[in-house]
């Protein structure tokens, strides 16, 4: 019977790679997803957000069943430019596979992800007769599709969040289905992010002419010894479940290109990615507190910081975490690391709204060039979201 | 007898003026003292100098009389730009004369300074009789002149003295008519000057994501920590006739403008002002030995000196000196300060050829908007360089 044949996620990958969607092109992806989940009995909704100066978003959100708990599986499907397609072994928008590898933008970001819990929430469904209403359902399973992850992000799962909650619609726990594997699958989750802060300091001096020093007052003496004083001292030692905290300096900048002319001023940039000790409220004093003291009465300074900074957050090991480690360990036979290092990612705005972890392929040949996976180890993800599926309900769902 | 009328420096400054000769143009400034000199009994030779990628430039070396001892009066006709002409009082090259003062491009910076030296010069020829091989003449006056001294330099000065030198012209003493002079004419002349040196300096690291800062390796503590070394300790302390040493960093440059980005490489750019205490050789290696002592092994660096650099000089007090500073007490009341102060001049290629001195106007004006000297300064820089004249070859001039 046909009804028993599991969904391909490998063939759902294929056609999301041939819908060009680089950010903010929808390229078609969303709306196939959109007819794939909507004739399978989920209900969807597309969403277009919007904001001055950023380009129109689509997204979407999709639910099957109707009852409690709801547990979201959220990805984006925009990616980042290719580059020369010249450069590829296989056209970087087709979905060639060649010695089972599938090649393609997104395939591993995070297109692969998306077709795999796609593939398994429709195995769920059509498990309930693609019912949304049937008498079995021990809650649902919904998605969180975003065009805006690899751009500003401002159009994209933080609002759709917010456009969720507006309508009283609850999630319950999520998985979050970006790359988040390192060597093999299933070998780390991710349980939680560090905050991000940035800033850029100013010094301020007076221009003049280098025959002349005493007549000038050169910002860039000053600036050595502001962001000398910001590093010279380690944030802190981190702790359990992070890493230290860490301060990089990411660019000075004067822009001088006369050797006879003081420069009037001086600037520096740098980013904070700090661990559950600090918020970026106190971590921002910090950081003044060491400035006024290396500056003393000498060095006259400005420090901007950056608008968007995300606090860190922890999804503390738990019931929520054990099932998804044991469904990690059951397909793939790894025990993931609980991590919570590297970049951050849209689960800096779901942690508002519910516990989320992040679990998906090895990320290696994420934005590059030849990005690609093993057909096989998609078809793996899909079953670890399967397992993750029945655990959950088995856990948290209606008897 | 009209051949007792003095020759009028505030005519010729105001004729100079109207010459619109800003680098790399001669807009009639050299044509119309050749005119005047060749008019005078001087032997006069435009110069046209080219090098690759820059533009030709016209010079002029005039000269009264074929025996030595020569005295050379050097100076340059071109100007800066005036910017925008709205900005005057009145227009900048107009040469207009208000409650005393000569307005317009070049009044201080330095055709005021030629405009004196030239009338000094045409008095001296016609004290005797215009004539170039007149019995009694004491020596020879001559001038050098150039249109690029505000440009890149490449083809006046320095180039005009290889070409005299390849004639066995011999210039035995030289003022350069520069506005040297602080608050009053006199208080200061230029015995020398600093050198010059530059350098930018790289600090290579490597690209990386701030989120993984152990796979990247983050330039930019090693640039503030050779920058911080240079700095560190002052060069020397000065000597008799010179300032200390001073280093002043000008820029620092990496221009990465994403804060999650960790940059591969970042810039320092810092000139040097040197006494005669350093060559530039040997300043170089002391430079090059605080970076290797501060780079340790963890830091990889590159230091690219500019070939351009200048070394210092000093004329040292002697008869030469004593007895423009006695002319200038003579005529301003004034005992000069013997500086070497401030930037470089086209002093740093004559120094090469002979004994050279700067003596001229109070610069204060020099390359702002109404840009203006006192005529009566411009009278009274005429007669110091008269006295210079008739001190030299009372001291050094054939009898």
């Amino acid at each position: 019977m046909i009804d028993n044949i599991h969904a391909d996620p490998v063939e759902i990958l294929r056609l999301l790679i041939r819908c060009p969607s680089v950010t903010p092109a929808e390229g078609g992806a969303l709306g196939y997803l959109d007819a794939l989940l909507s004739g399978a009995g989920f209900a969807t909704h597309r969403v277009t957000l919007t904001a001055p100066d950023t380009p129109d978003i689509e997204n979407l959100y999709a639910r099957f069943g109707t009852r409690g708990p709801n547990l979201c599986f959220a990805g984006h499907t925009d990616v980042v430019p290719p580059g020369d397609p010249q450069h590829w072994r296989f056209p970087p928008f087709e979905g060639a596979i060649h010695d089972g590898l599938i090649y393609g933008r997104g395939a591993v970001d995070m297109k692969g992800g998306v077709a795999a819990f796609i593939a398994a929430g429709l195995d769920f469904a059509r498990a309930h007769g693609n019912d949304p209403d049937h008498p079995d359902l021990p809650g649902s399973i919904s998605f969180l599709l975003t065009g805006d992850e690899e751009g500003p992000a401002i159009n994209g799962t933080e609002k759709l969040l917010r456009w969720l909650a507006d309508r009283d619609e609850r999630l319950d726990h999520c998985v979050l289905g970006e790359p988040s594997s390192r060597a093999a699958l299933g070998d780390m989750v991710k349980i939680g992010r560090r905050g991000s802060l940035s800033c850029t300091l100013t010094v301020h001096g007076k221009q003049g002419h280098v025959g002349y020093p005493h007549l000038a007052d050169n910002p860039i003496p000053g600036l050595i010894t502001l962001l000398g004083a910001l590093i010279a001292e380690p944030l802190d030692g981190g702790n359990a479940h992070f890493q230290a905290s860490n301060l990089e300096i990411v660019s000075v900048d004067v822009g001088n290109p006369a050797f006879n002319v003081i420069p009037a001023q001086a600037q520096g940039r740098f980013n904070i990615r700090f661990n559950d000790l600090w918020t970026p409220q106190t971590l921002q004093a910090e950081i003044e507190r060491r400035l006024n003291r290396a500056a003393g009465n000498s060095v006259r300074w400005s420090a901007a910081f950056e608008f968007r900074s995300s606090d860190s957050f922890l999804t503390a090991p738990g019931a929520f975490v054990d099932l998804v480690v044991a469904s990690i360990a059951e397909t793939t036979g790894q025990t993931p690391e609980l991590s919570t290092t590297g970049g951050t990612s849209d689960a800096r705005f779901i942690k508002d709204h519910c516990p989320v972890i992040e679990f998906g392929l090895v990320g290696t040949t994420m934005h590059a060039v030849d990005e690609s996976t093993p057909i096989a180890q998609v078809q793996a993800l899909t079953g670890v979201y399967a397992g993750i599926i029945a655990r959950y309900f088995a856990e948290f769902g209606r008897r």
